[in-house]
């Protein structure tokens, strides 16, 4: 494949994935419109250069609470990499650790997490959803804690995933040998439903984490807590009140709720409430370094790669995710050095000028 | 077919109604300018997902006027539905039953509105064309009332209907046996106009109803008065002073003013001004069960169904429209729940986003 | 031909005229930016529907200076109407005539002015371009007068006029037999430019009127002299003040300054700018009566149609343009009593609301 | 070929010059977002038509720093050109002196300078990259002085260049004739990185040129030092400070930062902050004649013209570029004329309107 800018894993990945699943990756929940809106949202920007300004010294060092990271540049967690590559999440952790990026583990995982563990650098964390049981919440918890995971990222925006109707046309079914391994394979368990109650209301949402959930969990374990799928500023001023580590602004990359605003549009307004100092991740659209250069310009410390990541993965396994995120950071280095910013703590939002 | 969501419905009908009768549906009035709009318009807002809310509770019940509804979902009234499916309206009917909605029975039914009446469930409202003769008029008003609807929805943008450009591009004709059954079939009088008169104004709108009609209905029948087609705040506030039950913001589907604003565009200034308990229904556009909490986030207390009513009759009967009305609930109680919303008194304007 | 509506004369006529021909009509000039800046002005706006209101007395008659008109619709000077139809300016007039509407002939008619002023009925103005020779504009005026015009339009926004690309590479050549025949056929004299001189500022520009030009034609005759082509809010400010009978507001149907905003753009700031008594006309982009109640809304007294003249005139010759202007005039009625309104005084820019 | 306006020379180059050539001058740098930009930029205005205004003593004249030019249209420094044509720059400052344009020769000519003095008029200028070692920028400086350049351009906006995706995917590659004849030709030596150094921050950016080279340049010579590439309004101001004879407001036509605003976006905000005396130039998106009374109109004394000069060498050598800049003035003297417009000092922002 001929890739010369991190965008081209995109359509390379056409060549390699099946049609359905390359749907199911590329698509998010319902219509697609929350997909559509986190890219339109970083069309909306463009970038001032400067000029004469000394950037020799430049470099892309970034602190995230205890770790400092070489770049800002995450791997999202993504689910199910089996679909995109047979070493799966042991490549991409390889990938990382190459890169000396921090990878995120997702729960569903194709690879057991201690070997996701492993392969990963001494960055890594480990991405929690919430189970129907507190006991398999904190037996997952345990096994992150002893495989060394430095941090926790507890998704919440993910109570109820409808397909996208692009992959459920495209024909899409998650292949049998794709198994989220760290699971107990429980038999899908019919929830019966009273006379009157919603399959919605009362069935699904049954299982989803409520605010006494996350703060049992944070009294249950040391590590970082972060919290994953932040949308409303008011949401993230309660968070951050409740003291969490740090939160990734986040509509799932458009898999959650379709019709949800693009991650990028609420950022600013989630930065100006929880102040410079709070940890802020994005993620959701990126895809070539000037947009990371613009989310962090908009009040990110940090973004999540995911996509991308699948799209490098299945071109060609752990070397494709290293060359993706390399090309990511020299095109945030090429951004950077032409709108006279030596380091990420420059870049601010009179970097940005909105598109007439 | 496959359908997956409400929408489906509308490709699915393409396969199911002829082509000259799906544009018929489809259409709106001259070049379809306000039934794109009212897809537009809905397409212009975004919904903010919540996190870690208790929606265990939740339902989606409405109190209108007397009634209380299990779902804000009713059927708008839709003429000729003979066109999509040989039970029609009673098909419609027993749809709604099965799916606790409110049928909304029109004027220009093809099966006699005493069986319509006896079809549909408890809720059931008739909706009234004015016509030429008042003893007409009140013919159609008593035989409502006896066939047991419930309030009365009078219809006051249609004195003028110009086709849809596409429907008479596709050669649509009302086929012999569409009759409006529940009309006593007047011979086409032609109107003799003297010279110099115009043929709309001293034609056409010499029938149109105007207040001192509606106050004369009101004092006929002791059944709520909904009245339908408001999209002028100041008419919202007239016709509230002048005691219907409730208003339905609508522009008839764009089948009425082509170039009309999009109904969900005048919602919130038209709520601004009749107050907050002032029953608002609206129509228009609504495609999915998004579309239904976003109505409501801008000011409506419940919606109306017309197109995807036929869409769906026409594919699958009375299993269709039942089909579709579950569906859209479920989309609606998805975008709730995703939306920390428990209730439908939970969701307002500020569960919504413009579009960048 | 199926004509449903005014505007589907433009499309029928490309069946009847040459395609070289067509583009000449339908282009404006250079890139047809203003072409399309006209559409688009009117597609911005909607129109609000007003309920129950008595427009059983409703009439379209305007005062345009002294002239009652029973519509507010003129036909826009045209030129080279042989190029349509050969009873060109004739057949306009007649239809002119049969539909009570006020026809503009152009100075470049391709008939005598004499047999158009005979062939059209009361209302008609003559359109005047300055000639390079005071004496030959002196002549036009004196026939205007003679032939029983009874206004004069002085257009002041052609002094140089490119072709449109479109046209070009349509390969239009006006035919050897579309003469201006009101003109004395002169043989091109080539300028003689000194050295360094502009083509355009001291050669084409020299015949261009200026204001002491205008103000000698106004004392050179009796008639009600109107000035066609003002965009700017000063020049309809300084015109007013120098005693003109009425403004068209124009940009010449895109046909002048390629890049010139829509004429419907600019027509609010003249409106506030020459106050409410001050007879206003517009044209520019006007496709169907709806458009005619949105000009008349943002300020305009009345308007001219100018390319679906040629285009009716085309497919039908008198009995087109007049059927055209029928069409033009129900849809206006059409949308006049949706929206409430009985006499174009009723309308105003409180009956449209922007588009989202 | 058929050429009626200047951008009509861009359709035909697309049959003189190969594909991929097309394709590296057509695009700009990454996804070719900024040269998209700034056509945008220009269309987003037009020009208000004014009426009766005298302009017969109109000319074009412009003061440039001690230079008066017949007309506001240079030639930007455009690098290569024996892509285009054989004769390359020798063909384009013949072409200048022709049409009284100023041409600024690129330091990355294929023609030796003082070739390219000789064969230009009085008007021209140097464009100056700062090479990595200072003798080698004094040997340029002081061979263009000696050439007889009356300005220097240092280009301040190119440190990094990234090729853009379509001319990459268009196989581009720069024939082996075309040479930057007038620099040594040295072996591309590879720069050591030490570990964990940046290829960009401390590759790449080393040779980039810093304020204090800048204020080094000028203290070498008394010709008048242009700065060319800045975008920002406080780089603008600093440089206007420093003592710069004028300043190129461009974005390098889209091939530097991609992503970077549209220059003529920037041009308002740095006017302002300069002052009305200062000499601005402005490059990028320029097409028509109207496109040049635009950029004037937001601020600029002048344009340059990139890519329209590439385009027509190709199609017909110095012919080609002397006849572009002809049409080009022509187009300007146009809307001149047409926006009432007698000089250059007459048109200002009054003289535009935003697009609705
Ligand atoms: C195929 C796929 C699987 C995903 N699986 C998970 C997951 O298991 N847990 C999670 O928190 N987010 C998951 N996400 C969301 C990503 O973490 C991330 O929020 C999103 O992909 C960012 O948008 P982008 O793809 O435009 O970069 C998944 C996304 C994709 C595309
Ligand atoms: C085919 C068709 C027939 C209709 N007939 C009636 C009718 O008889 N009476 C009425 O009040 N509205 C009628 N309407 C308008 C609907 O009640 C409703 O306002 C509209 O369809 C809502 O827009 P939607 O189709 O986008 O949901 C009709 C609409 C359609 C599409
Ligand atoms: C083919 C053609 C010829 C025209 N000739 C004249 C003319 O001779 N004199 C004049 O004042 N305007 C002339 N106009 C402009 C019209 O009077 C009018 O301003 C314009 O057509 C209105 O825009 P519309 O075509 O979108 O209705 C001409 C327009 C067209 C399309
Ligand atoms: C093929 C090409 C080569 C260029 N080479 C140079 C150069 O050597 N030096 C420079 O300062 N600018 C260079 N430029 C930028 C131009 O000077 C100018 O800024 C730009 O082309 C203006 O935009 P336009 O092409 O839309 O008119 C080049 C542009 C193009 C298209």
């Amino acid at each position: 494949a001929d890739i010369r800018c991190a965008q081209d894993y995109e359509i390379a990945a056409q060549g390699t994935m099946s049609e359905a699943s390359y749907a199911y990756v590329a698509g998010g929940t319902g219509q697609d419109l929350s997909v559509a809106a986190n890219l339109a949202a970083f069309a909306k920007w463009s970038v001032y250069p400067r000029v004469l300004r000394d950037v020799k010294e430049g470099h892309t060092r970034v602190q995230l609470g205890a770790q400092t990271l070489a770049h800002p540049i995450l791997l999202a967690p993504v689910a199910f990499q089996k679909l995109a590559h047979p070493l799966a999440e042991i490549a991409t952790a390889h990938a990382a650790q190459a890169m000396e990026s921090c990878i995120v583990c997702s729960t569903l995982a194709t690879s057991p997490l201690e070997e996701v563990a492993a392969a990963a650098g001494s960055e890594k964390w480990f991405q929690l959803y919430f189970q129907t049981k507190r006991e398999d919440t904190l037996q997952l918890l345990r096994r992150a804690e002893a495989a060394g995971f430095r941090a926790i990222v507890v998704t919440l925006d993910a109570s109820i995933q409808v397909a996208s109707m692009r992959a459920l046309k495209a024909g899409f079914r998650m292949p049998e040998d794709c198994l989220a391994v760290n699971l107990p394979q429980l038999e899908q368990q019919k929830v019966e439903l009273s006379a009157g109650a919603s399959r919605i209301f009362q069935g699904m949402m049954l299982a989803a984490p409520t605010w006494s959930d996350l703060t049992w969990l944070m009294s249950q374990t040391s590590l970082p807590v972060w919290v994953k799928g932040v949308m409303h500023p008011e949401d993230a001023r309660a968070l951050q009140a409740a003291g969490v580590a740090g939160i990734v602004v986040s509509n799932h990359g458009g898999r959650s709720l379709d019709g949800a605003p693009a991650s990028l549009s609420v950022l600013p307004a989630i930065r100006a409430l929880v102040g410079q100092d709070f940890p802020l991740l994005l993620d959701g659209g990126i895809r070539s370094g000037t947009d990371v250069f613009k989310a962090i310009a908009l009040g990110a410390n940090a973004v999540l790669i995911g996509r991308l990541q699948m799209y490098a993965l299945s071109v060609a396994g752990a070397l494709g995710v290293a060359h993706m995120i390399k090309l990511l950071c020299e095109e945030l280095e090429i951004c950077m050095a032409l709108a006279g910013c030596a380091t990420l703590a420059d870049i601010d939002a009179n970097a940005l000028l909105p598109h007439l």
